[in-house]
């Protein structure tokens, strides 16, 4: 496969010229901050997928009151150690980032916390929040609820969503340990790649309406647009043998944190219509380390396992072994020097997205 | 494959054995009582692989002094939100019993609390402590790490071990959902099932020392006892395309909570020697409902989430969709009527253990 175009822009540069596009949309300053850091964080760390390459969606969104810039952010529910909070529809990110600040306070104080979002919006990559947990020397949680795109084991009509797990603990001299995962085998994402790819599905990732393996990614989201069946396996695969109703499991127990606790929407009551978006629910957590022990002598403990894992021999096929968020943190580190890559085809898009909003375009380097 | 051949036991009966064997082995009657409670749980609930069948191994333990029936269990820190204990080598149960229930006792007074137990033993079912909260209105939490069997994804050396995940939520009209995991394809247990039955191993399980498919379960298992290489593969297979990559993390994330967070031993230090078992070491936590909403009202919404899921159209070759909890509620509400079974080879084993302590045989129903 020949290597895309890509197209090197400074963070910071990026970052503004989101956050102008989103003041455009009638954020307000911080807000538009907020949304715009979480989206560009994703590209800095190399997760393409959930950075300005959604931007069209969020404009549109805006745009089209979908998502709505001004919604009132209430709080239903306030403990020493938890938060719940209704956003009534507002952008994801903005009130993901400050209930998340607001479970650190907490915690800095009880020593554990939790938060809950409803009725909120896509909020971008899940290890965001969670790393905001590292430089308090704490364990951070996030999770969210999705549309429904999973199949349950033995199931063939979606179910629950792509429910990611986020969980982030800080090292010393390592980077910190940060696992963001889907809790199915893939994302939508990937599926549409191959379809555009035209490319057939590999066996162990999707059934189509009649539960058997899905082949054919276009006649696949076809079907999950229509929801008449078939979707995404969840982690581990069809049936149980290579242990599917752990993944199912997993993405319930994510539904559960998310949609019930806060009383949300959840399962098949989430999808969007042509009115409002899915209308999401989030879970956050911190806990303080030094409520069981040193901070410090739990960071060189985990350097210690960090080193231990990137440090295993490989198999003969591959180079290294990774611990989660490595990849990324050299990803990041590396668009710190050159900048952030950015596909050429997306630089377009959204350039276009500025021309739109009547801002200028962020200048590529080099 | 023919039905193999089982005796039925009355639970309380059968509790009632245990317990006096582990009093015959210098436990006092409650911590007896607890260890006795937890293994027979195992049975009733349908995972045979963590009852009584382990029983001998545990009577080995503790006659050979590797299990400490008189440690002095330390509390090394304890605030409002948690509480870390030393085990100092103590049987894993009663522990972790009394761990969770603290944990408990605090989330009621402060709204969340975590424990961790270091230094501690095989502990049963991690679902068991997990499944403490539900009467309480609460959400529950129980992890352990145990010595690595699991190569990282790229990797072919055991580096973490099979690392459960208990997550147990309530609801009213329906069971709970109990979701109770190992991070792993499989445990151990399996790969040894497949030994006896000369069985060749499933693509997917595990991988040989050189980071090959392992399809003889036999030469694996040497080679997973003497650490030469090899071991079972994370949640999601080998590599990155079915998500292995995220069981693996998950893994990790586990031995994080347990093994670093408690300042035990995690990864690989975690292995057992001729004097010593492997001292694992645990997590738990809980949570209140009501601090983020009406417990009543979470658990309608959980029975409505949970009857959506368990009447979702099957595959065809598949007559239901469960919930994560379900096909266990079954099995011990058949306990309950017809008694726990136990294979009869288990059954005669359990006798002879009985015979050896000087406590008389568990009586078999009808």
């Amino acid at each position: 496969m020949h290597e895309p175009q890509r197209v090197r822009i400074q963070r910071e540069t990026l970052e503004r010229f989101c956050q102008r596009v989103f003041e455009a949309l009638a954020l307000c300053e911080e807000d538009a901050w907020i949304a715009a850091a979480v989206l560009v964080a994703a590209d800095a760390r190399g997760i393409p997928s959930h950075g300005v390459a959604r931007l069209r969606r969020y404009v549109d969104g805006l745009r089209m009151g979908l998502m709505r810039p001004d919604a009132p952010i209430e709080t239903l529910s306030d403990t020493p150690t938890s938060v719940l909070v209704n956003a009534h529809g507002a952008m994801g990110a903005p009130v993901s980032y400050r209930t998340m600040r607001s479970v650190i306070e907490k915690a800095r104080a009880a020593g554990a916390a939790f938060g809950c979002v409803r009725d909120s919006n896509h909020f971008g990559i899940a290890g965001y929040y969670a790393m905001m947990a590292l430089p308090e020397d704490m364990i951070g949680f996030a999770m969210t609820n999705s549309a429904p795109l999973a199949v349950p084991t033995f199931g063939r009509h979606m179910m629950t969503g792509t429910n990611p797990i986020a969980f982030a603990a800080p090292a010393h001299e390592e980077k910190a340990f940060v696992l963001d995962m889907s809790t199915t085998v893939v994302t939508r994402g990937k599926i549409e790649v191959y379809d555009r790819l035209g490319k057939e599905l590999p066996e162990g990732w999707a059934v189509d309406p009649e539960g058997r393996t899905a082949r054919d990614a276009g006649s696949l989201l076809q079907a999950m647009t229509d929801r008449v069946g078939g979707g995404i396996l969840p982690l581990g695969g069809a049936g149980e043998l290579l242990g599917g109703h752990k993944g199912y499991g997993l993405s319930v127990m994510v539904d559960i944190l998310c949609g019930v606790l806060s009383g949300g929407a959840f399962g098949r009551g989430l999808y969007d219509t042509a009115t409002s978006m899915a209308r999401v629910a989030h879970f956050f957590g911190a806990i303080r380390i030094d409520a069981f022990r040193d901070p410090l002598a739990f960071r060189h403990d985990m350097d210690d396992m960090l080193r231990q894992l990137r440090e295993a021999p490989p198999v003969a096929a591959e180079d290294r072994v990774y611990f989660a968020g490595q990849k990324e943190f050299e990803r990041e580190a590396e668009a710190l020097s050159q900048g952030v890559a950015v596909l050429s085809q997306t630089y377009e898009e959204i350039c276009a997205i500025g021309d739109e909003q009547g801002v200028p375009a962020p200048e590529a380097l080099g």
